[in-house]
């Protein structure tokens, strides 16, 4: 059960997104620029990025629905997905997409841990500054995602297909105009 | 010097936010309806769990300027800032405060960290579901602002009385329309 009293059959972030719409609206205007908007990184690559940091995080319900995006994103190719949340450096993905990875999880350790090094080895495979910025973005504010997620102990549901369908939906819509939208017919929390 | 090249000038999260107008907008939306929205906290209040959460995660900027702002809120009380930052159990703040400090502080380890305990302590104390929503989304976003000023390296000014004057600045004017406010003369980065 969460620890406040949110809105029932909205899962993970949803709940507390429809609980305090004053603060849902720049959050999910937030992810929209920088998981939808024009990028030189892929709508996947993204993607990627937000699910490696929210399994570093152990959030299961931002890993699974990032993740479920993401593979949605790539052609459905949750293998890819599975193997960058565990062994990105071995993932078949880019040189570049590793650096941005290893900056990502720097940033998921805290902001000090990103060095020269980790900066120059993104940069000499092709990174710009706008997507070292991005990168070092879209980590941190799944650090906030996973913690507002996880602190309030939102409901997270099991079945990998309900993740699926909802990456549709979400793919489909946005994130802002995704957070009511059913799309999916959802057990009632226990 | 910073990871990437940020506009000159401009310190802490500052620097990334003009360099990359399209994400600042909604990140200044959130801060602005948190820090100094409508809510039965303080803004010295919800000032101590920004500066308290900056400190856990040992982020110099957010941690010096936050506290100024905390401490010109709170009339220029910057001994109980500093009490709030070391040792927050002993400080002269109300019971609920205590509470709502001691969920920030789980939420800064992780989400996980926050127990049914926690929760029913600041119930307990009067803390409102809305209360401890906004501590918990306070404590994520600050998660994300430490990491997205470190993980840059921006620029931090380690003058004392900078901070004081920018508080003063952003206290009159709130987050967005601060940003590119002056209002301080600063030194160029070295």
């Amino acid at each position: 059960m969460a620890h406040i009293a949110l809105p029932e059959g909205f899962p993970g972030i949803r709940g507390p997104m429809i609980f305090r719409t004053e603060t849902s609206k720049p959050l999910n205007e937030l992810v929209d620029v920088l998981l939808c908007g024009p990028s030189t990184l892929t709508q996947g690559e993204r993607e990627l990025i937000a699910t490696y940091v929210s399994a570093q995080n152990d959030c299961t319900y931002c890993q699974s629905i990032h993740g479920a995006i993401a593979a949605h994103r790539l052609g459905g190719d949750e293998h890819l997905v599975q193997r960058v949340k565990t062994d990105f450096e071995h993932a078949e993905i880019s040189e570049k997409m590793k650096a941005l990875l290893a900056i990502a999880g720097k940033v998921q350790l805290g902001g000090k841990n990103v060095t020269t090094d980790d900066v120059t080895r993104a940069r000499n495979v092709g990174a710009t500054d706008l997507e070292i910025h991005d990168t070092v973005l879209i980590a941190a504010f799944f650090c906030l995602c996973n913690r507002y997620v996880d602190g309030l102990a939102t409901w997270t549901p099991e079945d990998p297909d309900f993740y699926r369908q909802r990456a549709a939906v979400v793919a489909a819509n946005g994130y802002a105009a995704a957070v009511t939208t059913p799309g999916v017919a959802l057990p009632k929390p226990a």
